[in-house]
């Protein structure tokens, strides 16, 4: 519902919305609170208090938690949930592409996003990683793996992770030719089997 | 021809053994340069002139630029042409494996060494993303490609260093359990067989 409600950015000078000086100063709280205390230690109670608003005004302006989160840190433009019912729409063994395709897909539209930026969060703050293991890997890649009842979850989310962020880094963070700069299908083409496999395929464990 | 020569570190006071302060200097003036001017952009006689002593000084304590860069800013204890020639020795369909193995043993000894560092200098200079592509990339996987006469080598290259770039983040910078503490063969083979698909399979180019 926040987007729709939020009101659209003017040029005019002068005292913004009140709605909207709620949601700059819930997003203002949240980058603090979940780079001070990480993904799983941040509550909306903490962050609203911050904010000085009432808890509730973080289910009306964001949807949740997660949301929040995707877009306080993370800067993501829709939520994980759906991100993942989307993914998990079509053929299981293409999924693996279109994994690839909507990171790289959404990455490229913003120049990786708030990517290298993330990467300079967790440099700077060890919270920054937890948050991006909770996020990447629990909300997005580990429902992922549960929905299509894999074997060895978390180490096959772990391994998928392990090659988005470094697909991110190559092509967006240290920008390493022709990675960078390659179209989108050769990407998903060349990368996708490796998240494929990572998913659904053999890794090595229990005798596969 | 370095290592031999350098003389043990004491813990005596005062004045350290002259062909040391050399060395030092030399370590300190690549770090700065190859901040500067990345890999490429770096010189022998540059970097010697920064440290205040002759350009032979480069070779006899480091045995060329590739092994002071790696000691200096990657503190690799191999020399590149070496790890390659040793990384090519036998069964080529196990090369994606070695590869891994080779990086996974060489980082737990060192808690990933300078990895989160440099991805911190990655961050901070622009440069470390130019000495990162040029040594692990051309350096490294280059020649890897290169010898094994793949086609599209630079790509290749690439799709191995993203791998090999993501998995040194999951499990040496953001420190994601279970890949964090798997052992190393448990990674070798999950990631081994992407390796070897990026260096010898078909990667969708060119109707593979």
């Amino acid at each position: 519902m926040s987007s729709a409600e939020q009101r659209p950015r003017t040029k005019r000078r002068g005292r913004r919305p009140a709605g909207q000086d709620t949601r700059a100063a819930l997003l203002e709280a949240a980058r603090e609170v979940f780079s001070e205390s990480g993904y799983e230690g941040a509550t909306v109670r903490t962050i609203a208090a911050r904010a000085g608003v009432d808890a509730a005004m973080v289910n009306h302006w964001f949807g949740g938690k997660e949301a929040l989160f995707a877009q306080a840190v993370l800067k993501l433009p829709f939520d994980p949930a759906e991100l993942v019912t989307a993914l998990l729409e079509g053929d299981i063994d293409k999924l693996g592409e279109r994994i690839v395709r909507r990171f790289v897909t959404v990455w490229d539209a913003t120049s990786g996003g708030v990517f290298p930026a993330l990467i300079r969060s967790l440099a700077a703050h060890d919270q920054a990683a937890t948050g991006l293991r909770d996020f990447l890997v629990k909300e997005i890649l580990g429902r992922v793996v549960e929905r299509i009842e894999a074997d060895h979850p978390q180490l096959r989310a772990n391994l998928c992770a392990s090659q988005i962020i470094g697909l991110g880094m190559v092509r967006y963070v240290a920008m390493f030719p022709p990675l960078a700069t390659a179209d989108v299908e050769t990407v998903v083409t060349a990368i996708g089997p490796t998240l494929q496999r990572y998913l659904t395929g053999g890794i090595g464990i229990d005798g596969e």
